[in-house]
């Protein structure tokens, strides 16, 4: 049998004592000139981050339309990453999908199968129907958008399964009061917290009340692939401090 | 100075006398076995229904989820779909994309400008920074998710530029109550309804009501896609039966 997506995730955070997820939203206009802006660059930088950080890195997380900008060259470029990090960490698709039920099918069957990401985050907007093709397979994780800013605690549904939950949350950095209270009725599921670094989210809040009880893991993208010189050397030394910092405080 | 987006629906809407909009949702796997379920007969079957349909359909939808099922491969054949379309008709990425601005920002640029879309279809769920991004080219379309079985009315915000909206509706076909109240409120706007055909929609009030004050188009697809033996004869026929009904309606 094989592990849940929040039993893999769980391990892996452990294991590498670590909580950080790693945003690739590689911009090649921001990258330093020395790199250059094509995609053949984008694609041997990307692969030389993961190189550095896959030690101690527990998370990587895609954003599609930073790789959609450059049409199906891109997406082909993203389906390589997935690839290359072959299952040496998790991945999470991060493409907010969400649509009735017949088109999330689709692109669970795309983002789960095709590409072969672990998880996927999701826009409840359409409702239950548009969740449910993303959380049958208990193996593959699914975090549904749930910003803070517009949570309403009491309108969530947790669903579970042989005590597993189904899906995984987003809940954003910049409210503690707020991710305090949400935590408490969340008990259990995996949160990935995003706002951290260029967005101002704190950390210290994250890390604690996100690790409660549950692997709150947080995602840190400008704030790593922007920092100093934006040089390889800047990008896992900033990985390696944002690392430091969550292990100290967990 | 180039036409809105808005204004070129409406010219297309009226020369072909029709408000259809034919949703592309190929699935070679209900495909009549004649056509063969790879991606190159897709490609063929799919420009076949195109060439048999431009003279009389204003509007045609790939629904993003049905291509990217099949990874980049997948999304090349829709941004071949598109370039052969080639501004013979209206072009609209059912994709429901949303996210924080910079994202969004990206998504943008993917769907206008690399692929060559007209107009998109958008999530709101991130509030009004996810939609900016798309609504900046007013010769470009962003139809904002609104889906009747959620619409608080009093909750939308209509921007104007120039006596112009900014971005358009998607209002579902359901419920021909909230449609008359919403239509109200929404003059000018032009609307994008689906709900015909497989999902039971009402044609007669969706045109009726989607037409009153602005553009309304209707989307079908698998009432079109899978009509009868699903022969490209089937489909054709049923895209006229279709037009021949909405032009009485009218």
């Amino acid at each position: 049998m094989s592990l849940s997506f929040n039993k893999k995730l769980e391990l892996i955070c452990q294991e590498r004592n670590n909580r950080l997820c790693l945003g690739l939203d590689l911009d090649p206009e921001k990258l330093p000139s020395e790199i250059g802006n094509d995609l053949d660059s984008m694609e041997s930088f990307a692969k030389d981050i993961i190189d550095s950080t896959i030690s101690f890195c527990p998370v990587y997380k895609p954003n599609l339309a930073f790789f959609e900008r450059f049409g199906s060259k891109g997406y082909s470029l993203m389906e390589r990453l997935v690839e290359y990090i072959n299952g040496r960490a998790i991945t999470i698709a991060d493409g907010k999908r969400g649509d009735i039920g017949n088109t999330s099918n689709q692109y669970a069957l795309a983002i789960f199968d095709t590409i072969g990401f672990d998880a996927i985050t999701v826009a409840p907007y359409m409702g239950r129907d548009s969740i449910n093709p993303f959380i049958n397979n208990e193996a593959k994780g699914a975090f549904i958008l749930c910003l803070t800013s517009n949570a309403s605690a009491s309108d969530l549904q947790f669903s579970k399964k042989n005590d597993n939950f189904l899906y995984e949350l987003v809940v954003g950095a910049t409210n503690p009061t707020q991710m305090e209270s949400l935590r408490k009725i969340s008990s259990g599921l995996s949160w990935l917290i995003p706002g951290i670094g260029a967005q101002g989210g704190d950390l210290e809040a994250s890390i604690s009340i996100g690790n409660m009880n549950g692997v709150g893991i947080v995602n840190v993208s400008r704030g790593i692939l922007y920092a100093g010189n934006g040089s390889l050397d800047a990008i896992v030394e900033s990985a390696q401090n944002y690392t430091n910092q969550i292990r100290e405080i967990l």
